[in-house]
Formats: structure tokens, C-alpha cells, sequence
């Protein structure tokens, strides 16, 4: 488990990736919520102040521009800590390099295929195909962890 | 830290079960939109397409069948994410192999019971029992790592 | 990776720490239910049960009391896992211990004054201090790794 293994450096560049990337959609969150200055999350924030110099009604109420950001962020945290936690897991039972990176650098691509899918409103159909292929890639490591640990430690 | 310690391999069992679970969960709310036709999450999912080739009025309106399985989501990631990592730190602190199994499969039995109480409606008494299991059992282990890791190092 | 490398000793302190706080939230979350009777989140949650012994109408309606806990909570866990990932690769990247203790110790005091803001309703300029510091802290920690990673393995 140091960096001079490539299927751990395979992880940690993968899991940086997908950190920045988590960290990122709450500031497009932000963004999002200050251009339009509505979609704010509470009351306090409909009140005047340097971010909010002019307030009008309605501040806080659904906004698709916003809440769309804050749905692709929450299908970050629905996918993105399950994979850094079963990405490590995977690392110790030394896959092949070229199996590790397949599955590590494809989960990357899906993950920011689907928050272009999303943040262009693409069809459900569309925005399906790179969620899919992220969520068989964390399902599979986990199986393969499973079956190892069982067959090595036995189930109990 | 390898699948022959014991500990680990506790570790890695219960910890890949939990991230199949916390997935699992994913599929389960495709599984319910798609059967009732509705419940969905972005306006784009109400346009005809091979997923709802026949749109009605209120398909993304709240829906409680759907929405159940989204609360249930939710409670996973409030609680799945925080037990993966203290999980593994409580590896390093090299626990009896007894109460590593006693706290790790505890806790995928309790969150596997906490869904079958979600799913099924139960009250909000029985849900909260293995909610509560599952929680102490998180911070019970995130008190020990804290305590040995204070005491080998010091506060600061 | 040894509870005597002060470095890692640093990130399991502070991992212990957002762990309980993380689910120390979930508790205030059900203190505040409990202690108004209100802001339900399932429609079982409001019948009658020794939790609910006398209920009333308008107890799964939205409560601004409640909900800003699941608020708090919310923005916990877009933050916590991530930190928790990226903390423990960090130890791998071997930095200088007090760097080590700024960012990690930094986080946690920068995450207990943004729960501090919140539950107080401190203004949105005001909250948005201790969040941005969380949030940078963790990125600089996955842009440190990355350029590490890639330094020692190449890109791919």
C-alpha cells in the first residue's frame, strides 16, 4: 500500500478526481444560487447583506437552475463515497493493473459523463447510460472483495 | 492490514455487503419509478422516450412509494459512508477479533433491519431500534479510535 | 500506516471527531422531532405510539426547526466522506506533520464553527467562511495527492 503500486496510485488518482469533483458541484451550487440571487436553502438567507444586497420575494423557494446542481450533488453522494471506500478495499485484494485502472478510470468517466448528461438536461434514457455503468463498476468491486475475503478468511 | 488478518477480512465482508446495500438502494428507486410511472426527480423524465413512452400529467410530482426508497437512500448515506471509514480505523487500533465481529456484523444486521422496517412502513418505535443499534455502534467505535489514538499520540 | 506515525495518528483523531459529529447530527434531528412533535418524515411517523402519544394534524408538514438540522446534516455529509477519503490518502503522500495538523485540524474546528453558524442562523456571508475554508482544505488535499500520484506513477 504505498504509491510505487500502481494499482494504488491507479486509486489515489482516481479517488482525488472524484473528491474534486464532489467539492466542485457544491461550489456550481453556489454559483448557481448567486447569479440568479433565489434557490437559497434558509430563510437567513433572503435577508439583505453583501451577498444579497437587493432581496426580492421569493429567495427561497424551488428553482430548478439551483436544485438541479443540488440533485447532481446528491447523486455524487449516493455514488462517490461507496466508490472511494470499496476502491481501497479493492486495491488490497491486487487486482490486475490493467482490471483496476479499467474499472477506476471508467468509473471517472461515467461520473463526469453523467454530471454533463445532467447539468444539459439530457433524457432520462441518456443520463441512465453513464449511471449505470458507475454503479456496475462499484457493485462488481464489491462482489470481487466479497468473494476474496470470504475465500481467504472464510464467512465468519 | 491484509485479508489474512482476521479483523480485516471482518472489515472487508461487512464493509463490501454495505456498499452492495447502499447501491442496491439506487436500483430499488429506478425499480419503483419505473413500475408506477412517476415519482421522478428532474422535469426532462416527464418527456416521452423508451423509459415512459406514454407521459401523463404528475409524473414528477411527490410520490410516496418513490419517495420512501429516496429516504431510505438517504438515511444510508447519513449512516453508511461514516461506518466504512471508522470501520477501517478501527482495524488499525487491533481490536479482539470477537468485538470486531460483534460490531461490524451488528451493524450490517441492524441496517438491513432498518430497511426491512422503511420498506414495509413500520412504526416509527421499530425503525428507530435498529437505527439506534447501527448508530451506537458507529460511535462507539469512533470513541475507541479516538481514545487509543489520543492516547499513542497525544492531543496535538 | 501505524498509530505511532504522527501524521496518521493526526488524521485518526480527526476522522474520529467528524464521525461524531456526523452522527451526532442524525441525534439532533431527533431531538428536535421529538421535542416539537413535528417535521415527520414518513407518514407512519405520525400515528399514535409511545412516541407520538397524542397526535395532532401536521406533523410530516414541513418545520423549519427540523428540517434545518436535516439541512446541517446535508452539509455534513456532501463534506465529511469526502474529507475522510482524501485525509487518509494524504497520510500516504507522507507531508510534513504540521501541515498534516493544520489542514486536518483545520477542517474540524472550520466544520464545528459552520454547525455553529447554521444552527444559530447566522447570515449566509457568516456561514459561508467556516464552509469555504472546509471546502478548500479538502480540495487542496485531492490536488496535493493527485500531482503526487501522477509524480510518482505517471498519468496512467
Amino acid at each position: 500500500m504505498t504509491l510505487d503500486n500502481p494499482v494504488f496510485a491507479t486509486f489515489a488518482i482516481s479517488a482525488a478526481l472524484m473528491v474534486i469533483k464532489l467539492m466542485g458541484q457544491g461550489w456550481i451550487t453556489v454559483y448557481r444560487m448567486m447569479k440568479i440571487r433565489s434557490g437559497f436553502a434558509s430563510p437567513e438567507d433572503a435577508k439583505a447583506g453583501p451577498f444579497n444586497p437587493d432581496p426580492k420575494p421569493g429567495q427561497t423557494d424551488y428553482n430548478d437552475y439551483v436544485d438541479r446542481s443540488r440533485r447532481m450533488h446528491r447523486n455524487d453522494i449516493e455514488n462517490i463515497p461507496a466508490f472511494l471506500a470499496i476502491g481501497l478495499l479493492f486495491v488490497f485484494v491486487a487486482p490486475p493493473l490493467i482490471l483496476a485502472q479499467l474499472l477506476m478510470y471508467g468509473f471517472v468517466v461515467a461520473r463526469i459523463l453523467h454530471t454533463l448528461a445532467y447539468a444539459t438536461a439530457q433524457s432520462h434514457e441518456v443520463r441512465s447510460v453513464p449511471y449505470t455503468v458507475g454503479s456496475l463498476i462499484v457493485i462488481y468491486m464489491a462482489v470481487h472483495v466479497l468473494v476474496v475475503a470470504i475465500a481467504t478468511h472464510g464467512p465468519l
